[in-house]
């Protein structure tokens, strides 16, 4: 499978995130492609399926916030495309466990057959755990140990595995907008937190402009996931690129299960104002994350 | 559930080796114990799961193994019980995947029913991922660079899950002796090395050092999983703590299935000769790595 340079941002993003986007996209995706082993080299199987789930396309979205707050904070760091690469290997891992069979049991991620359905159910196992082991493999070579230290807490069970944990839990309960951000702090504000800092970590930021850069990205991450409840609630399988129906079919929780859909559309909007204020004395060049943020709620995939 | 200090060296290992074993075997257990989240602290079930695979006993030989090679090269650093309990984590988060339906679908391991049995199949899923984080993150704390580099290579799919792959793709195919060891040097030689290798590095041995490290770990390895394999077709499963047919249940590639059980055990002392043999110009102490190899195929369960 060769890589999906999908149109990434789309026409909704305006013209200045696009053109970053497309610029470092490319750049992320080939080293995601480098540092994946070949499928020429045993075990041929495992190898093939961790390219089949990474290399299926996705938005990149949080290398792209590692490479922004990289960018903004004026970093020049060589290692930031390879770390940026090892944040969506994580991510991806988590999505290969989280469709199995035994947790949320989808059949279709990012326009593909998952992992389980297009090799077989140990693969997918075998092939997340690989995943994330690769990943920790690119930060010990090429992270400051900060960076290891708050990638490998936000995604352990007081970030994102306590979120799928609650998640699954949570199945057929009644939603309450408390316990579905609860959920969404940890299942995807965890790592999106820590790509952030990851990259202006990695540009050797101070304490003032990491805390910005959290205080950024804790709205953005909630904003992204309340879109992403949405989205399954009004488009199509084919332009979401996995069943719309999953989380209804799970009685999984979800913020316009808690408030409703205008509702919830209307907390992504706030959200994504307050991401913005974060940056309001930002030393730093806040241009492209605000962009970003934009793009969080003005996305239609 | 509380640690179980099994009599671990048993009745089998010279008194020399015992007294080392109890002496470290305490200090990693209270560390483990330390290490992994409280099942008061949410995700109550994911921790408590976490808790009940590793705690549940295991002969901790990878964790010993780190201890011994540090002690024989005289290292006095404090890191040394926390690094070594994070590879025991990652023994545990790989014996946890092993298990599951989709795998080798083992119902008890280490006298206890397996997590995917005491919880469920999503839980077991997640315990594991989160025991894998976990160690990294205790890596990412305690141990150098070079150690969380060779032990992310070793866990990854050049190592054990390269060789839990080759396993699971060499069910019931004919056993033969390179076939078997070829998955052997990965499944288990792999993170055998790195915990060996592990201990002497965190001591800051020598490149010299950690070579002949090395050239004692591998054989051992070899001979560990050997000695497992005959062990299970020898010994009854209460004395195993696990179910003794699951290599013929599953028609796996075993060493004694490719030469026979007395040639395995033949295969296994020679390996163990040549453990202690690459120890003859160790500069070091090697009293307790020459006993803990012999220990390894003196071993009944």
């Amino acid at each position: 499978m060769t890589i999906t340079h999908r149109p990434s941002a789309g026409t909704e993003a305006p013209p200045i995130l696009r053109e970053f986007w497309n610029l470092h996209l490319r750049r992320i995706n080939d080293e995601i492609d480098r540092l994946l082993p070949s499928v020429d080299t045993a075990p041929s199987r495992l190898h093939s399926a961790m390219r089949h789930a990474v290399l299926a396309g996705g938005k990149r979205l949080r290398p792209i916030l590692a490479v922004a707050t990289h960018d903004a904070v004026g970093g020049k760091h060589d290692s930031i495309y390879a770390v940026a690469a090892a944040l969506e290997l994580l991510h991806t891992y988590s999505l290969i466990h989280d469709d199995l069979p035994c947790m949320d049991d989808d059949n279709q991620r990012r326009g593909q057959p998952t992992v389980h359905i297009a090799y077989d159910e140990a693969t997918a196992v075998l092939a997340g755990d690989a995943l994330h082991a690769l990943a920790f493999e690119i930060l010990a070579h090429r992270a400051p140990r900060q960076v290891m230290e708050i990638v490998a807490h936000a995604i352990g069970t007081a970030g994102m595995l306590g979120g799928q944990m609650a998640d699954l839990e949570a199945e057929g309960t009644d939603p309450n907008e408390a316990a579905v951000v609860a959920i969404h702090e940890r299942k995807t504000g965890a790592l999106f937190i820590a790509s952030a800092k990851t990259g202006a970590i990695l540009a050797g930021s101070n304490a003032a402009v990491i805390a910005d850069i959290e205080a950024y990205a804790r709205p953005l991450g909630l904003a992204f996931q309340i879109v992403d409840d949405v989205l399954e609630l009004t488009v199509d399988a084919a332009q979401l690129g996995k069943p719309a129906d999953s989380d209804s079919r799970h009685r999984k929780i979800t913020y316009p299960g808690a408030v409703g859909i205008e509702a919830a559309r209307e907390r992504a909007h706030e959200l994504i104002e307050e991401a913005k204020a974060a940056l309001k004395d930002f030393q730093g060049e806040p241009a492209i994350l605000r962009a970003l943020a934009d793009f969080v709620v003005a996305r239609n995939r």
